[in-house]
């Protein structure tokens, strides 16, 4: 392997998330799958928002809060997604580069405007979203830059790349630069609707080893094997993936390799605030301690600290230092 | 008097806040006056939002804020202000009106984008401001609704008024309206900064009876009589101001009418997380007591209630309802 230009490199859908408290029955009313990502159209996306409360807008997407979360640990990180010049993805752009990530994709000069999700946040910390795609629709392969791939140590990259149409594309190509420079590939299921939408195509990317590391919550493992029965899931999550790590929210993670078996606890939480980016930011530290070197039980237990520190406030970028956090924790020196 | 169809009418920059938080050394390096408001050129608002962190967008504009937190208390409220037909103007008037404010100024279709205040928030709670006025420069008194004015029990007015060129002649318009309906004029100085740009006219305001309810806080005050003592300054408003409320951050407010002075301690708050709104809050409480018949103590106490609401979270608007707070606080049946 050559040295590398950064330890990970992500691949995903640019969206600002637009935030808002509301009550379970205004989910009700609106007819919402609590805790659920649902893809909307232009005209959903304005009778969405004019029911809505009053709002915040955070820079979000998955991935790029992973890598966001990546940067924040000290490591060399880049992004690659699309949005348009308009005023949301100027906000997007800004707040990648301030945390410190490398992120050159051109912006879109016209189609259709910058991604976003309504974050409905329910008293109980959880999160329902509504995606309308934008401009991330037209993240294509020509957008990967293959030297910045091929010079990262890590790909990262997310299952909600498979809803916008040429995004898959993208990510097969990026896979592909990767395995040839001899560089890891991972993959995170995104969203149990999500594995529900291209459930084959993800198994075939793991039984293939397009991808070597797997992440995923309960949910989403129950949702790729359609069992309610996580043993099983495991069981058959063995076969298939070289190595993956199953969130299990307040239980905790289990990283699977084969037939070994790691397991490491969620941090203490005073008050989840807002569940939003707790999986984006589990797999910043898990990546970031893979970067570092550190074993399965080091690289979960960066991840639960940096989910705790995400569940804590609203927004699923990090508002502090995790490097920091990390070092307080006496988890890095 | 007639009856009214508004409690509370406020006025002024229609204004987005870009909070982020940053070191007492970013604001050295940069040459910035700490706690202070500055008005900057689109040029420097360009140069400081490329230096700055990663930032949260939520609605903001000192006047705005307070109405917001007028109608949280479950009071009938309204707001003039000037947005541009953009991306950041849609989120101002979503985020007003989802707030339950009448909002009816028509945007900008050309000419200067949405105005926005970058919030430096440092790592004791102060907020450092630099404002682009932007599509807020073009209030007009043509935009003054002389009916909604005239039915509003209150007008409240900020001293930011004064930057914009036609906004103090819309302000005058909406005064003589308010008076001429049999009306209160209320009046936030807004900063000590400002108050040093416009010290005369505040003055005129004060000594013609234009105004019939001030608020400020120490330093305004200070900077209003050009004097370091805070005795000093109190003994001139009892003279100039109709009725004027000071508000002393820990140290709670003074309401003082003539000879007669009130005094109220501040709400204890367990963190101050960001002290943006905190003085609109106290207005909001204030001007929501008053509208509902009660005492000065009575006020002042809404008053500090909402103020320590806002200043345990990031951002300038209130996160839960204003209303249920008071109850569970007593404050209100």
């Amino acid at each position: 392997m050559t040295s590398t230009r950064y330890d990970v490199l992500g691949l995903g859908n640019a969206i600002v998330d637009v935030i808002s408290r509301a009550d379970d029955d205004f989910l009700l009313k609106h007819g919402m799958r609590k805790a659920s990502m649902s893809l909307i159209d232009e005209a959903r996306a304005i009778q969405i928002y004019e029911a809505m409360g009053p709002a915040v807008e955070i820079s979000g997407g998955s991935a790029a809060n992973t890598i966001v979360g990546v940067a924040g640990f000290g490591a060399r990180a880049a992004f690659i997604g699309r949005v348009k010049d308009d005023g949301l993805g100027t906000v997007f752009v800004h707040d990648i580069r301030a945390a410190g990530v490398a992120f050159e994709t051109a912006p879109s000069a016209d189609g259709p405007s910058t991604g976003r999700c309504y974050v409905l946040v329910t008293p109980d910390g959880e999160r329902t979203m509504h995606t309308f795609l934008g401009a991330a629709q037209d993240l294509h392969p020509r957008d990967i830059d293959d030297d910045a791939v091929a010079g990262a140590a890590i790909v990262y990259l997310e299952g909600y790349l498979w809803d916008p149409p040429h995004a898959k594309e993208a990510f097969r190509k990026a896979a592909a630069v990767a395995h040839r420079a001899k560089r890891l590939v991972a993959l995170s299921l995104s969203d149990a609707f999500c594995v529900d939408r291209w459930r084959d195509e993800f198994l075939h990317l793991l039984r293939t080893g397009t991808v070597d590391l797997l992440f995923c919550n309960e949910a989403e493992l129950r949702s790729l094997y359609q069992t309610a029965d996580l043993d099983t899931a495991i069981a058959a999550l063995r076969v298939d993936a070289r190595r993956a790590v199953v969130t299990r929210s307040a239980n905790g993670c289990i990283v699977v390799e084969g037939q070994q078996t790691v397991e490491v606890p969620a941090y203490p939480v005073d008050r989840v605030v807002d569940t939003t980016g707790a999986g984006d930011l589990f797999a910043a530290g898990f990546l970031f301690g893979m970067a570092r070197g550190l074993s399965d039980d080091g690289a979960a237990r960066l991840g639960a600290l940096a989910a705790a520190e995400v569940i804590s406030h609203l927004g699923a970028r990090p508002e502090t230092s995790l490097r920091v956090l990390a070092q307080e924790n006496g988890l890095l020196k």
